[in-house]
């Protein structure tokens, strides 16, 4: 088996180039872009993302981003935590293990994690000990929250909040 | 053309049912489902999704959320706005005006609309009048958010925020 690990990834041209391959190439990575571009961040900064290569070649990435306590609505007590995101292995070099190793790379830091996981991958989440987080209209809106807690903590308690509360009413009658 | 309107759905066994076919049934209609199921919500009542029904065959949906002026990340002045998520038509009926249908139902509110596209589909949001809000890490991490303005609305001015603040850090020796 190739000797391959999980590295911090630059800001650079070259980084950029590569997340074109991936799937969920958007709004941050355009933004990222104009930043190197405008020299708002200096060329082999840091990223959020951590990746894999395969000789030169990126084939696997996540993102990682830590959030404070006071914006904790998943864990319990609140506490800092990760939130996990844009994790990709490019199709030819799935099944090999790559997206376990971030993951894992991601629980080292041990803090709880929090994703919200591609439409079907949700096998992959269990797998990885993650578990879907109970679903809270407010908070989550379209997510699938999956979380991942070291020991002793705790998913949040969910404040009974099955109402409709901020749900947009109009009279129906307008629609006809 | 076949006389279609936009329609306030309600939460009962056919329409979770009927929610199987979209792609992006996930937590939030599992959730919903458990709770009709154990009597937490009375069946026929009101849910956050819209739809158009063909016949008796729902073919495109979407969810309405309205956020409160004190969470408005996206807007100036800070206002109530929508939240629009998981529009989708079942493929056999695309290319129909459906999507553009609901979509403009929610603007019907002249509350400003911010949505978070799935991938490939920002030449439709484009269409319907929506833009690439500015990227903020924070704010966005993952999401690629979109946001309509009515009249006299402006996107919101973001603070400086090009700096790598919360992102985590490890020693980069520890990955050797």
């Amino acid at each position: 088996m190739v000797d391959v690990k999980v590295e911090r990834l630059l800001v650079n041209y070259k980084t950029l180039e590569d997340f074109k391959r991936f799937q969920a190439y958007g709004n941050q990575e355009l933004s990222m872009l104009e930043d190197l571009q405008n020299e708002i961040v200096e060329n082999d900064s840091k990223s959020p993302f951590y990746g894999i290569y395969f000789g030169n070649n990126l084939v696997a990435r996540m993102s990682l981003y830590e959030r404070s306590a006071q914006y904790d609505h998943y864990f319990n007590p609140p506490q800092d935590y990760l939130v996990l995101f844009k994790l990709e292995v490019l199709p030819d070099y799935r099944n090999r293990g790559y997206g376990k190793m971030l993951v894992d790379y991601a629980k080292s830091f041990q803090l709880p994690i929090k994703t919200n996981p591609f439409i079907n991958s949700h096998d992959f989440w269990e797998k990885m000990g993650f578990e879907m987080a109970s679903y809270n209209l407010e908070r989550d809106l379209g997510e699938n929250p999956f979380i991942w807690m070291p020991k002793g903590v705790k998913e949040a308690v969910q404040p009974p909040h099955r109402t409709l509360g901020n749900i947009v009413e109009q009279e129906d009658e307008e629609t006809k």
